[in-house]
């Protein structure tokens, strides 16, 4: 437990935890298209590449009871539970910052609708792009973030912008009251505590590719999905 | 361990710890940089959030002996030993299929060069974006992949095809004798257990963030750098 953990007086779940809380969500609503109603605890455990302890474990941090012996899991009933678990209950109304080829593709990308969230805005500083149309949006002036911000109840911001400018959006993104970004630049932002600030790194995916690849061991880290296609 | 690391007689690192050997090594040569010849574990434990026992224990895993009491770690050669150990001293030539908005920003990310990583070539299917430059290359025609990955030793493949395609594309590399996938298609491939997959899935990346807003925990998963920039 983080110091701020323990200030909080509660314990995040870990990280594997919430890696497959993700899976086992889609791997239930991909039940829950086909008409399943139940799932076993190995074929839940086994979409996300784990085994029914480990399953039974992450589950028991949620607190509840979901399952029942020789039944299996409710899907609709777990399903709920996670979503709520993961926060995606509540509205999360989304800003992109940088309509370049990165931001233009995450505007696209149908992960980033539904589930509570909500693409409000895209931005950018370049004039060239500022009125373009991205994904049924158009592109706005970056120098309006803290209005837009303000009168669009932005509550998460995606930083698509390029490295030199990552820390001075993250800045003005923090002046402008957010507290939740997920960065996509390869640099470390300084932030203040209160701050929740998730990166992605490319470099970092392929680095760990490189490793499996050297190894010459066959790894993979996503394993088919419940539901039948 | 899994059956198939067992068959391969060597247990592969924790993924937990080959996340945080990426991190060391990006300290460590922004140490380099820097002029830096030692480095103490406290402060490169804690460039990934971690501790000096964590950071032993990730370097035990690699077997030799880099630190020295007193001293600390020797930066040259613990990042030479870490580049070894995740395979980036081997040459890996690499293919991007799709040459969308994703794609180009793919071929555009500094960290798809260096490292081992030499971006060899951008395919797309689509006869608009086919001959067109994207980051110092030609958009090349995907129904010659196979001819390309002969002729150019592409040893490594980047999905950044729409879902509906993921998986077709993945069994043309696969046949034309691609072993390692990163796949950023929100889609779970089907392929021989030889094939190295990784998925970068950003739904799952939001879905976490979402989780540290919902708890309203100040949760950032990078740490300062090592050297001061």
């Amino acid at each position: 437990m983080t110091d701020r953990e323990a200030q909080h007086g509660e314990r995040a779940l870990p990280e594997a935890t919430l890696e497959r809380l993700t899976v086992y969500l889609r791997a239930l609503e991909a039940a829950q298209q086909a008409g399943e109603r139940t799932v076993s605890s190995e074929t839940l455990a086994s979409a996300a590449g784990a085994n029914p302890a480990i399953l039974r474990k992450d589950l028991s941090l949620l607190g509840g009871s979901f399952g029942r012996r020789g039944v299996g899991y409710d899907v609709a009933g777990l399903a709920d539970h996670i979503g709520a678990t993961l926060g995606l209950k509540e509205r999360w109304r989304v800003a992109i910052v940088g309509a370049g080829n990165l931001g233009r593709a995450l505007a696209g990308f149908s992960g980033f609708r539904g589930h509570g969230f909500e693409l409000i805005a895209i931005l950018d500083r370049s004039p060239a792009v500022i009125g373009r149309p991205v994904a049924g949006l158009r592109v706005r002036p970056a120098e309006d973030l803290e209005s837009i911000v303000a009168a669009e109840a932005v509550n998460m911001a995606v930083l698509a912008v390029p490295n030199a400018a990552a820390q001075s959006v993250c800045n003005e993104l923090v002046a402008a009251g957010i507290r939740n970004i997920l960065n996509f630049a390869p640099v470390v932002l300084q932030a203040p505590a209160d701050v929740n600030i998730r990166q992605v790194d490319m470099s970092r995916e392929l680095q760990i590719l490189a490793y499996y690849a050297h190894q010459g061991v066959g790894h993979q880290d996503a394993v088919p999905p419940l539901a039948p296609e």
